[in-house]
């Protein structure tokens, strides 16, 4: 069984971590051929924190677990924390296979969003 | 003349403004029909200011500049700080007509690309 783990940064403002929380009700809708679990974490400030979103995977039966930064920007969070966070989960689950997805401001198609953004306001 | 103006946050990590100097060219290969002068600007930490960026956009023509926030919650940068920007640059040219895109995070399509992301990593 598949899990995806949507990781955001995680937010003082309540109604930031509620938008990661509707996009992830959003995910588990357009996944469900490939993650019959669809979780988020958040990396610092707000909770469930990475361990605990992993672990809530692994209780719900999965044996592989995607991670997914929802971040803009290959920065520090995106290069060492969330690895380091998924490695040290890694081992209390060993028997789980947990990989690192590319994040979100890698991917290609950012700039047609954009750009149809740009759109709605002319 | 319509110009689009790429606002991120700024970050002192000199690759994270590299990526939004890239991005920013692929936004104008895209965009040529609609936008005719495509730039970008930081919020904070990095330069061109928003203020500096809507000049130079200014100074190339633009009678209308989009500002696109290259933001993915709808935090206080988005909700207070651009427009806050915006404002003083409009009184500064009275003559353009400066409006804000709604903010990357608000994108629906943003599902899709996060579950072609977590494909990549099966």
């Amino acid at each position: 069984m598949n899990a995806l783990l949507l990781v955001a940064h995680g937010s003082r403002r309540q109604a930031s971590n509620e938008e990661i929380r509707t996009l992830t009700e959003r995910l588990a809708d357009h996944s469900d051929h490939e993650f019959s679990i669809v979780e988020y974490a958040f990396l610092e400030i707000a909770e469930p924190s990475i361990a605990e979103g992993l672990s809530s995977c692994v209780a719900k039966g999965a044996k592989a677990v995607t991670v997914l930064p929802y971040f803009l920007s290959a920065g520090r969070h995106v290069a060492t924390d969330i690895p380091e966070e998924v490695q040290k989960s890694q081992i209390q689950h060993p028997d789980v296979k947990i990989k690192v997805a590319p994040y979100l401001g890698s991917a290609e198609e950012i700039s047609n969003i954009l750009v149809s953004l740009s759109k709605l306001a002319l």
